[in-house]
């Protein structure tokens, strides 16, 4: 028996989910898999070996851990892991098995596994025997897998709606002619954002007025390592000589105007994040629909006037109808402004704040 | 003779302008007059004296100074003005007269006065024998008196425009509401603005729209001691009952759509800044016309969509027509943002550099 009261951490294990915050980052940030760090300690708290999951099909944070460490040494060991160990067999086998079968005698983790399929974790471990503290450093465990959270939970992929508009809300001047609204800082701002969701997703109007190639490039013009998967929402053909039918990924097209529906089959092909890059008609859909979780708004130092907004009619008929967000950051890129904000109340309240229901 | 070769002011001049410049904003802010600072020395460098003007139709600077100095004293000493003395018999007698009366020795000042029928002071000084150098701290002066100088050399007041928008430029919602769109700290800057400028300038549309008061209040709806002139532009009729009939300043109005010719008019009453406060069709024939100086734009974390936006048609058809600003500073108000911003590349190019033409 441990000293530990149950269901508290010790110093040494909140330090160890602290580190292993950091080393699930070190994970693909996009992808179909949730980014988890794990630390084996010795019941001494010394640090045996640190893992983290580098992607789906590949040992999951604790096995990656665990394979690292003298096998004799496991026994009575804690692990310490961001996301409960799952119970699953998929393209790897239930990681509270092998934690079971290699002696582990006690895991403390941060948040639950939202996985109908995968949790059930914690209880298995709990019923072989296992010490299993849960919460530790939750806030920022939930605040860092967020994306991943909310695809799980809702089932559909996180949205991230895009636009750059004038100081007075337009996309384009009256004749459509865009380009270059913002700086080449704002525009590698965006490519480095198109990298980090798993799709970027347009409408079929954008497609026929702008001819976008989506990819993701760096300075140089050279394409990123992470590309996102294009998509477009829309009923009217892509050209066969379009830009986006030379995308490395392909292209996926998903026909209809039944928003939520397309984003969950998105969600179901392994999207758990999209970057909606436009037209105003699809990105004003969303976010009238309630389906845009954060917004990434570059401001120019310019102004425009005329037709072309960069929000259309969002349904707001009066004030007490206005939707209200909360801006999490505003940044200077070059002459341009970034505004990233949030739906209003559903930021995370963790994603700042400290988590002391471990600390004594 | 003094050591000091001619044109080059000594340090302990340098130090009496910068100190000068500080007094200067101890005048009012507002009013039929330019904000000016004098600082009286002695032959080895002490000061004697300090003085400002205080409004129209009191003392300039340097005559203020000098009136607290022992007339024996001034016999010899340098005057140091933010501004060139004066060579005009108004409401006072031309300066430029005064300091050779007191036997001033030298006289340096910042930049020359702009005025038509006031300059010459610096050559009636020097064809009296007195020293005179000029150009002293000329940027620090130039961006401390931008308002009223432009004034002066293009016979039209400064304009500041303002609006309050949503992050995706609407000014209302779709039926017209537009209270409160954006927070107390930022209303309360609106007022301080207001108070800060000789008039403020709406068009016949926002008062029937809004019935607006246009007093520069405090925190607690008190009045504050400086209230600017409240101007409507345009050919509809203020209605009888308009809350704008009951400002403590009284009410201009002015007909008829020449801008230029309706701006030129305030100018004639001695007004030297206005404050634009919409809505958006005058506001955007004022931008479309260049006749905008500075942007106060209040941006609100919400979305409205729709049709009221904050700005209105600017006659700019392609990209390569956009207006460019240059963003002076950006500001957290509350959950609020305050853009300020200038047309591109009139932001005055002193206005943060040193001017180091004065020192050794």
């Amino acid at each position: 028996m441990t000293s530990t009261p149950s269901g508290t951490a010790t110093p040494a294990e909140v330090r160890a989910m602290r580190r292993g915050l950091e080393i699930a980052a070190l994970g693909p940030a996009v992808g179909d898999h949730a980014r988890v760090g794990a630390v084996v300690l010795a019941p001494d708290g010394t640090v045996l070996a640190e893992g983290w999951h580098k992607g789906a099909g590949t040992p999951h944070a604790e096995v990656d851990a665990m394979a690292k460490v003298d096998p004799a040494l496991l026994r009575g060991a804690t692990a310490v892991v961001t996301l409960e160990p799952c119970n699953h067999t998929g393209r790897t086998g239930p990681c509270a098995l092998a934690l079971i079968e290699a002696g582990i005698g006690r895991v403390v983790y941060a948040i639950d596994d939202p996985g109908a399929h995968v949790h059930g974790g914690a209880d298995r471990l709990r019923a072989a025997g296992v010490e299993v503290v849960s919460g530790v450093l939750a806030s920022e465990a939930e605040a860092f897998l967020e994306r991943w959270l909310l695809s799980i939970r809702l089932g559909r992929p996180w949205v991230t709606a895009k636009w750059a508009s004038s100081l007075d809300g337009r996309a384009a001047a009256a004749d459509g002619t865009s380009q270059w609204i913002t700086g080449a800082a704002a525009r590698q701002h965006v490519h480095e954002q198109r990298a980090a969701h798993d799709a970027i997703l347009v409408g079929t109007g954008t497609v026929l007025a702008d001819d976008p190639s989506l990819t993701a490039r760096g300075d140089a013009g050279e394409l990123l390592a992470d590309q996102p998967l294009p998509v477009v929402f829309g009923d009217r053909p892509v050209p066969d000589g379009a830009a986006l039918r030379r995308h490395p990924r392909g292209l996926v097209t998903l026909p209809g105007h039944d928003l939520a529906a397309s984003l969950a089959a998105l969600r179901g092909h392994g999207v758990h994040s999209v970057f909606v890059e436009g037209g105003p008609t699809l990105t004003s859909a969303l976010i009238a629909a309630g389906l845009v979780d954060e917004y990434l708004v570059y401001v120019a130092p310019v102004l425009l006037g005329g037709p072309r907004v960069a929000v259309d009619d969002l349904g707001v008929g009066s004030m007490t109808d206005r939707l209200r967000l909360d801006v999490t950051s505003t940044t200077s890129l070059g002459p341009d402004l970034l505004v990233r904000a949030r739906p209003h109340g559903a930021a995370h309240p963790g994603a700042a704040a400290q988590n002391d229901r471990s600390t004594r």
